[in-house]
């Protein structure tokens, strides 16, 4: 396999170059130079084979030939709307999640969070989210690099969410949520994915004044960070989206 | 909540003595004392109500009363023959398989693990993963302790397998495996999931020679220690297991 790379501008040429993280993998860490084969990807479903044409400091040229086979997007569009978890947990959630295929992160603090807005707008989550996005796709074989949008308080997302359906992953303490298999299948959808703590009442109370679909993965209590990809794999099952 | 302890021998007159980790648990973490509520749960389907009678050093002597509401097993019962991963990656494997609900845990160390048998052995991983067992009980609600099972080559497990029919999960590089709704449901099954490095050639033929049918889930790569919960979640849902 060869490596591959994020290119997201490729000129009418055929031609762009790899700069930041990716000219320095590349260079520093691969030690690929001049003449070198590679793959790059647009991250909009676009993956090419390509050759290194120039080298200087850290841009580095490249010219796309063909284009190369990569993993298929699914057919269900995913959206994990998930409540922020401490540390690392987030990181591999947003991992796991892109090379399962998720078509979007959308990170919500809600009232149990552990973490709070401000930490995470401070922290430069995002980006860091982004970032191994990038890596996620490049591991998964994906051509197309799912959004990691800015993180909104759960009221904030509430109000200003997209219009597809929400589907609300429900604990079993919780009770009251149905069996995937039993809700209508759309083409798009919004999973949302609470704390370690669980939703707060009211959280509860506005999901269903909203409509949202409450849906549960059978009576046994699932680990906060293991429940999205759980969750995500039950959903691309039931509903063939693999 | 009360706190629950893992009770495996509870005698004629409904008395028993928590010991060791459970007996330490309560009287130093918990700091509870004789008269305390608890919950105990003897590993083979049966959660009780239980009041401590007394304490002397490191034995708690309780007394079960009435039966307490716990989280159903599952109704397919899934074996998860799973490669030994390095490090804490194993753990959380354990923890969250036993979460979701599995029947029990087969560790087997294939070609391209990175661990060797003689590893696994010598460190008592068997006796940690048994302990994060019975802990992952006590966070996901169930009364029945699966049994995670004495560590195998991969040559050794398929000399002395169980009769339950065998699903291995393929890699979308290794190709050819059917989906989930294409194979026939049945009630119990051991699902063969590899290690970082996939599959050798050798143990692929060995499998196809021995009838097992490869799975597949969709073609994105997904990480080594994801692939076991994402399919053992696909399977339940497909299965209408959970």
């Amino acid at each position: 396999v060869r490596a591959r790379f994020y290119l997201p501008e490729i000129d009418d040429t055929g031609q762009g170059v790899l700069a930041g993280d990716e000219a320095g993998h590349l260079t520093r860490v691969l030690r690929l130079g001049v003449g070198a084969d590679i793959d790059v990807f647009d991250g909009r479903g676009g993956m090419f084979h390509a050759r290194v044409e120039s080298i200087n400091r850290n841009r580095v040229r490249v010219r796309v030939a063909g284009s190369v086979p990569f993993a298929a997007e699914s057919a269900l569009r995913v959206t994990l709307v998930m409540s922020v978890l401490k540390g690392d947990k987030m990181d591999n959630v947003v991992r796991d999640a892109v090379m399962m295929g998720v078509a979007g992160v959308q990170p919500v603090v809600a009232a149990r969070s552990e973490v709070r807005l401000s930490t995470v707008v401070r922290g430069d989550r995002t980006d860091r989210w982004q970032r191994i996005a990038v890596s996620a796709v490049k591991q998964c074989g994906r051509a197309t690099v799912p959004a990691v949008h800015a993180p909104f308080t759960l009221e904030a997302w509430l109000e200003h969410r997209a219009p597809d359906p929400v589907l609300v992953l429900s604990e079993p303490a919780a009770g009251g949520g149905r069996p995937l298999s039993e809700v209508r299948r759309t083409e798009a959808v919004q999973l949302l994915v609470g704390p370690e703590g669980g939703w707060a009442r009211e959280e509860s109370a506005a999901f269903r004044a909203a409509g949202f679909q409450a849906v549960s993965l059978g009576g046994r209590t699932i680990r906060a960070d293991a429940a999205p990809l759980v969750a995500m794999a039950a959903l691309y099952e039931a509903w063939k989206g693999w």
